[in-house]
């Protein structure tokens, strides 16, 4: 039984929105992945958005693009968070998603990441599950530390080889 | 019966919303006025859309701020012309809402017009139903002509009184 | 005899606008396809303009990049619905095109659709018709519905192979 | 002991920030309100974030504007769920608070909400904690239906009065 | 015989507008102050374009909002400069009549000064007028000489006062 | 001895700017350009934009990109007619050395035309030169009567052989 | 002798640039204050930028709105530190002062702090001298302390009377 | 021991800062460059940058993307200056890492240059030692020197060669 639901509006979002799935395979969290379009299929939108609490998943992340309508709606129907992940491919930058996604009126709020941040939409579901799962927490703490070193090894190598001998990364 | 209607997504909108009304009454066309809100009421929206075909309902004029998923969720559920008036109040110049109306995806349309614009709104809802319906067409050739007479008259007096003596307008 | 005018003001917008072209032979609704620049020949603007409705035009779908004022002009010269399409070209996403399309001023509504949107305006070309014509709109509704079963083959498929396996769209 | 801490930089942030307050007092979740600076306070802020997850916070709401480096910062030393609340009063609409808060690299999110949408970054620290807590989700619920009820409560006012008599709100 | 023509689209321009009159009057050029609306008045600003060679007017300022069409179809219309003044009054910042006269395709071009800078507009058509009125530019140097004490006697109070002597200027 | 002058700030700019001197040539006018660096040769700006009046030249066209202070400065010191020509290269669509060049101060005027358009610069100045010269002017409306002819053209070719045929542009 | 040389291109600027001062008159550091247009005085500012160097100034701090082009200017003809103060009063936020004044080309350094940042632009002006100067560098911790003692006095004054009791700031 | 510290947040970011060590060597001046992540690397951020001043640091310029808090968070640890280098590879033209680096609070100013502007940010860093080092500050003219006749030498082969000849840069 899924914890986490990704969805999308678009077959072609599946690209961007794998980096979410891939996170949370990583950590061993139940999740399903789902193209649902607000606008092309609202009913099926509906039908799903109220099985989500009965399935018992916890969080949505939502990717879409342009008019971004898909977590919003997502969010009037479906009473815990949802993430939003705004993606480019309509006006430069992915803005148009953007302020779609982040503008919501107050009592509807959408959890909104960087343009194109499914990564980042995966951690913040990993997040907010930590927040009653202390698995989940050692293993957020864990990934942080690699980060960390991770970054640490790259400044080694620039130290020891200088910028020319650092080559593209 | 109403042809046009005219819906919103929060009590605040009415103002400008009613500018819509004014010149739907002044054209003696039949209409209507709602507040649904999307995100606050999605199945009163999903039943209110679902009824306009059956009702009579040829065109709707939908104005909405900030995120400004209304009309677009509109066009997703009725298959007549959706008219979108974004509405300021969000970010500076109502962009949010422009965004969120104007980049709906391919297959489903919304006709946008200009920020806050509802008189326009009202004159395309005009137009779409002018173009089966000539004595609407004629009286929007009569308020082409009035508008036109009007920019006339005001640099009638312009070139009389010059600019000292037009006063503020 | 056309019901619906294609326009655009340069050669160079044909492959954008062609869409709108394909979504109405595919409706079967006859139409034209035309160059003129509304800066170039504004006297032939003038002159097409003015014989759109006694040749039986009822929507003019219109794109334009840039300054893009061909869809304004034209709603100042023909009472019946102009449809705006924002081209891009000229600074990134359009941006200039989409708000010289969508400002216009009280009295002469365009309806803009999406930037480079030319699929949306001829759906909102056959929407207009179908508002006084049952056929077109037992057409759209069968078009909605295999856009519906489009995206839930492609989820069918997603569920099937995962995305691992779902490969480039 | 507090699940929600909201946190901001500036005293001049209260009095939107109050908006997140009175959303959990409502819902009676015990949270407490702090100012402290991310650019005046660092070696404060490290302390203060440091504690957090020891002191049993479940969720962070950080409101900032401008360069708005607070809700980032936190997210990199608190691993729970930091919501941002972009604050305007910078650039105007806060777009450089939205940005700066919105574009955190992959591995390290933030949640975020409308700009000045404290009362959403409350409602979404509250969906959270329902994703554990029944009932707190259950009072979201009755918050939701409130809305909806609210919504509904002024639809009938104007089909009762008309716009005119509906009066400014 | 008037040199240069003064126009906008709206009597809601005229303050802005006569910026440009008050200097060609303190120089003491010829020149006329005229409202048509390119969108409520086609046929009107064709006649009037038409008609300015014939009566010897060399440049064209053109003030105009929002859509902002008015000097690009002058240009499209007139062989000789035009000037075009954005003006404020739709999207922050007048950008959305700012970009609508900048952006002229190849062929057609606008000259465009600051948003809402008729002063500026009525300083470049007497530079134009310079290039072959010796007359004219004797006054424009002896303008800018004027400039240019005007910042000195500025400074030398700002010397003797110190800043908070200075007042509110 | 030149009458119009083309400038620009790097070499990286000949490109864009020599469409410019192409136009110039067609027309016959005689004109220099030159590279000088407003920022990087500050005392050679101020040497040659003194010499230019004396060296007969009635127009500059300037074109610069980024911060864009080239035409800025040289209307600061030549009375005479500036055309700004804002380039691409710097942020996307050029805008800041758009706005850089359009926002001067009241009294000393560029006029700009859109970006990368060198094109239209150098059809601004033919313009300015037309306004006493009769030669010239009667060359710019050869020049618009075929720019009409070719579009016509192209429209025919559209007509003979539909979109398909029509072949890339 | 001053070491700072405060500097904006109208009387207007004042009001703004004086925050500057006050922080070098709080710090104790010897400065000037001018107003000297680059558009309106080129000469001036050559002849004054050209003295900089030879009267011991070290460090120039320039507030400019609009097309901006003061700081860059003074870049090209001093080399030592310019800071740019872009200030808001033309578009929008100052983004155009913004732009004008960070999209310097290389080699010709702007360091530019916030919009309407004099203060900010003070403290840089101090942090440059206090690299070697050690009095300097002492009473800029001192100043770093105090902001930070002044958040803590905020909040704890929070923490005492509660948002209710806090009073607007 | 480095008077300068170059610091980026990402190895993906050696590839621009590189220019500004290029620059530094090039004087001859003694520099580090740094690998250091203000969100995946706070403490190593905090320990580093309390360790500058002791090391003799007396300029850093930091380059970040996106959300780019490592300038502004480096100012509010060390009182020294700290150049911020906005690094593109978010949105469009870096426009995030922009408004996040330049918008900072009152009292912790960071000196921002362009966006991508690394070679700037070196040249700033180095007037900022010339400010006490008569012989960083000859070098620096010598290299304004330089560039100018390189701009000079460009305009000769333009004079000699023509645009046609002059070839592609």
């Amino acid at each position: 039984m899924p914890l986490v639901s990704i969805i999308m509006g678009s077959a072609s979002d599946i690209k961007v929105m794998s980096k979410a799935a891939a996170v949370l395979e990583e950590f061993g969290v139940d999740h399903e992945m789902r193209i649902i379009s607000a606008h092309r299929e609202p009913d099926q939108l509906f039908e799903w958005a109220g099985s989500l609490e009965d399935r018992g998943v916890k969080v949505v992340i939502a990717g879409a693009g342009m008019a971004a309508h898909l977590p919003g709606m997502i969010s009037a129907l479906f009473p815990l968070p949802v993430i939003g992940v705004p993606l480019s491919g309509g006006l430069p930058g992915g803005v148009d998603a953007l302020l779609s996604e982040l503008q919501m009126p107050p009592g509807v709020p959408v959890a909104v990441v960087a343009v194109d941040g499914a990564k980042n939409g995966a951690l913040m579901a990993l997040r907010i599950l930590a927040a009653s799962d202390p698995e989940i927490l050692e293993k957020l703490k864990g990934y942080t530390r690699r980060m960390c070193e991770d970054v640490q090894e790259k400044d080694r190598l620039l130290q020891e080889k200088g910028y020319k001998g650092f080559g593209e990364n």
